[in-house]
C-alpha cells in the first residue's frame, strides 16, 4: 500500500494531548462561567446557506468565506458566530424569551493569508444579550463582568478593558462638523503606524481644518484617570444630544461594571476606541494585557441596535463580547502567560505483575466506583517499561499488584514524584490518590 | 433592506435553548465518563486534505464527503473521527505514548440523502485505545465498560451489547469451506429484509451447498444464554486455529467485560454480528435497546489490526467504540426514552422595582460570588411582565427588591412552583435557592 504523508492543512491548530488538556481547561472555564452568569447555550450548524452568510455583503471577512456546493445549493462555512446568532434569533423569534441571554462556543472558518498565529479554523466564544425592540443599558455593564471573571480564572488578573461609547464619539464629530467621520477615524487609527504628522496631513488634504484636527486629537487622546475623563467630558458642556446621551451611558456603564464585579483597575475609559464602524452604536470594548499590547485585543464587542435586520423586520438590539480562544491560547502560550495550573488528568495507574490481571481489574473497577481516574496497564513486559509509561504520562501514583500483594492483602503504592513507596490498603488508596 | 428568509440547510439539527440544555447534558455525561476512564482528549480540524480523507477509497461514505477548494488544495470535511485519528496517530507518532487512550467528541459531515432522523452534520463521540505493534486483549473488555457507564447515566439501564468475535466467524467460514464469506455474510445480513428462503436461494445460486447453508444458519442463529453459546462453541471441537483463537478471545473478553463493570444482563453474545467487513478483525460490538430494535445500533465498534496503514508503516492495532450523539438524541427523544432529569440551569432571578436597580446588582453580585446561577431583570415594566419572563424560563425562585425590602433589610422570595412567598435574609438565599 502506498503511504500518504500525514499532515493537516495549513493554518489549522492541532495539539498534542497534553496541550489539548490545557486548551480544554481554558474552554471549560469559559463555558462554566457563561453558565454561572445564567446564559443559555446554542449550537448552530457550521454550514449555512451562502446567501445567509453573505447577506450583509462587502467587507474583508466575506472574501475569506469557505464555500462549497451540494447540488444546486451554495453553502458557506460560518466565519463568526454573530451571523448565525442573527439568523437563529430571527428564525426562532417566536420560540425565544427576551431578553435572550445566549452563549455560543464553536469553531469558525476564515481563509486568511497563512501567517504565524493566525488560524483558518478557530474557536470563538461569544456571549450576547438580545432584546426585543429595546434592551436596558445595564446589560452593557453586566456583559464585561462575565468576561472579567473568566480572565481572573485564567490567571490574567491585570487585563485591561478599553471602554468607550460611540455616541460620545459621534456626538463630538457632529459638534466639530466633520461629516465623513468614518474616513476621519480610519485615518486617525493609523496614528501608530504612520505618525501624527502624516495623519494630520491626510486629514488636511480632505478639507478638515487644522483647528478641528487639533481639537479632535486632544479629545481622542485625552489622558487621565477614568474619573478625570468623565469630568473632562462633562466640562466640555456640549450642546449635542447624542453626546449627552453617550456621556450618560458611559458613566452609568462604567460605575455599574464595578458594581457587577469588575475591578476598577481593569477598566480604562479610552475615547479613541471605536470597533466595527458600521455595526456598533453605543458601548464598545476592547481588552488588552498591559505590557503585551502587541497581542492586540483579546476580547472585543459592544452594543448594536439592529442584530438581524437582514433576516427579520423585528428590531433586535443587543450587547455582546467575544473571545477568539484559539488565537488567545496561542498568544498566551507564546508570551509565557499561560499560568493555569493544569495537571495531567490522572490519579493513578495499576501495574499488574504477570498473572495478576484479574486482581488488577477488580481494583481498577472499585477505584473507578470511587470516582478515581485510574487505568491499568495490561500490556505486560518488564516493570521498568511499565513505570516508564506512567512517567511519560505524568501519572502521580503507581499501584503494583503481584504475588506478595495478593497473598498479604495489600497494595504497593509508589509516589512518582517523591519516589516514596509503601504498602497500603484500599481505603488508603481512596483517601490518598 | 430586503429580508432573506432565515433558515438552516436541510439535514441540520438545530435546537431551541431548552433542548440544547438536554443535548449538552448528554454530551457532558459522555465527556466526563471518557475522562473518568483515563482517556485523553484530541481535537482535530474539521477540514482535512482530501487525499487524506479518501486514502482508503471506495465505499458509500466517501461519495458523501463534502468537498471544497482553496487555491490548488482539495479539501474535504471529515465524515467520521476514525480517519482523523489514523492521520493524527501516524503524524504525531513520535510524540505519543502507547497504548494511546484517546477520546474525541466532534462534528462530522455526510451528504446523505435527506431523511427524517438522518443528519448531514452530527456529533460523533469516540473512544479508542491504540497500541504500537500490539495491544492487549483486555482492552477489548475495558472499552465497553466506558460506554456502559454512559448508558447507565443516560438512564438507558436495559441497553444490550451485541457482542461477537470476527475470528470465530471467519474460522467457521474457513471450516465450512466458504471462500467468499463477504458475499455470504452480506447475503445473510438481508435475512430480516427478504426472509430465510430468499437468502438460501441466493446462496445456492452461488454454489454454496444446502448442507453448508443449514450449518451456517444454525451456527449464526444459535440461541441460548451467553454461557450456553460459549459451551456450544467449545463443543463444536473445531480444528481451526483462527476459530480457537477467536473463541478464547470471546470468552476472555466476555468475562472481563463483567469484571470491568458491565452488568451481565447488558451483554448478549450474538454470533451473527459482523460490523465493517473490511476493517474489524476481532471483537465486534453493536448496542441496541430491547423493545426499540428499530432504532438500530446506538453504539458500535470493535478491534482492528491496522489503524493507519494508509499514512504510516507503523503497525497500529486498536479497539474502539463510537456513539453518534446527534442521532441518538433524536431517537431517544422520538421514542420517549430521554429520561434525564434536566432542569433549566437557573437558581433564581432578581426583579428590581423601579429605582432599586443598584441594590439588585449588589445582591446579584453577592449571590454570584456564592456560585448561584442568577440574573437580574433590568428591563423594567410591570411586575407581571417580569414574573412572566421568570415563568417562561422555568426559573424556580424570584427575589423581589423594592422600597419595603431595602427599608427593612430583607428580600421577598417567591417559590415559583408552590407560589409560596416569604421575606428572608441573604444567608437564607444562599442556603435555599
Amino acid at each position: 500500500m502506498s503511504i500518504i504523508q500525514p499532515s493537516v492543512l495549513p493554518g489549522m491548530m492541532e495539539l498534542l494531548p497534553e496541550d489539548q488538556v490545557v486548551f480544554n481547561k481554558m474552554k471549560n472555564i469559559i463555558e462554566d462561567t457563561f453558565k454561572k452568569y445564567a446564559f443559555l447555550p446554542i449550537d448552530t450548524p457550521v454550514m449555512e446557506k451562502l446567501e445567509i452568510l453573505l447577506a450583509k455583503g462587502g467587507g474583508e471577512t466575506t472574501k475569506q468565506v469557505y464555500t462549497l456546493k451540494k447540488g444546486d445549493t451554495d453553502i458557506g462555512l460560518r466565519f463568526d458566530l454573530t451571523v448565525p446568532l442573527a439568523r437563529y434569533v430571527a428564525q426562532h423569534f417566536n420560540d425565544l424569551t427576551f431578553p435572550f441571554r445566549r452563549y455560543h462556543i464553536g469553531k469558525v472558518y476564515r481563509g486568511e493569508r497563512n501567517q504565524r498565529g493566525r488560524y483558518r479554523e478557530f474557536y470563538q466564544c461569544d456571549v450576547d444579550i438580545i432584546g426585543n425592540n429595546s434592551i436596558s443599558i445595564y446589560n452593557d455593564a453586566e456583559i464585561p463582568s462575565v468576561m472579567s471573571e473568566i480572565f481572573y480564572k485564567l490567571g490574567l488578573k491585570n487585563f485591561k478593558y478599553l471602554f468607550n461609547n460611540r455616541k460620545v464619539l459621534n456626538g463630538y464629530f457632529e459638534f466639530l462638523g466633520i461629516e465623513d467621520f468614518v474616513f476621519a477615524l480610519r485615518t486617525i487609527d493609523k496614528i501608530e503606524k504612520i505618525g501624527v504628522d502624516n495623519v494630520k496631513k491626510e486629514l488636511l488634504e480632505n478639507n478638515i481644518s487644522e483647528e478641528t484636527i487639533d481639537k479632535l486629537l486632544d479629545f481622542l487622546y485625552f489622558k487621565g484617570s477614568n474619573e478625570e475623563i468623565l469630568e473632562y467630558l462633562k466640562n466640555l458642556n456640549m450642546d449635542n444630544d447624542l453626546f449627552k446621551e453617550g456621556l450618560e451611558e458611559l458613566e452609568l456603564v462604567y460605575y455599574n461594571m464595578i458594581a457587577y464585579g469588575v475591578n476598577e483597575e481593569n477598566i480604562e475609559i479610552k475615547l479613541s476606541i471605536t470597533r466595527g464602524l458600521d455595526y456598533y452604536t453605543g458601548s464598545v470594548y476592547e481588552t488588552i494585557i498591559p505590557g503585551y499590547e502587541s497581542l492586540g485585543s483579546i476580547c472585543s464587542g459592544g452594543r448594536y441596535d439592529d442584530l438581524a435586520g437582514n433576516y427579520t423586520k423585528q428590531k433586535l438590539p443587543g450587547v455582546g463580547l467575544s473571545i477568539g480562544l484559539t488565537r488567545l491560547y496561542f498568544q498566551l502560550k507564546e508570551a509565557n502567560l499561560l499560568n493555569l495550573d493544569v495537571k495531567m488528568p490522572f490519579d493513578a495507574i495499576i501495574l499488574p505483575m504477570k498473572g495478576y490481571e484479574g486482581e488488577s481489574i477488580e481494583l481498577l473497577t472499585r477505584l473507578r466506583k470511587n470516582d478515581k481516574i485510574v487505568q491499568a496497564y495490561m500490556e505486560g513486559g518488564k516493570l521498568k517499561k511499565q513505570f516508564n509509561y506512567a512517567d511519560k504520562l505524568n501519572i502521580p501514583y503507581v499501584i503494583v499488584i503481584g504475588e506478595d500483594e495478593v497473598k498479604n492483602n495489600f497494595y504497593t503504592l509508589r509516589n512518582m514524584k517523591t519516589g516514596e513507596q509503601k504498602t497500603v490498603d484500599f481505603e488508603y488508596l481512596v483517601n490518598n490518590i
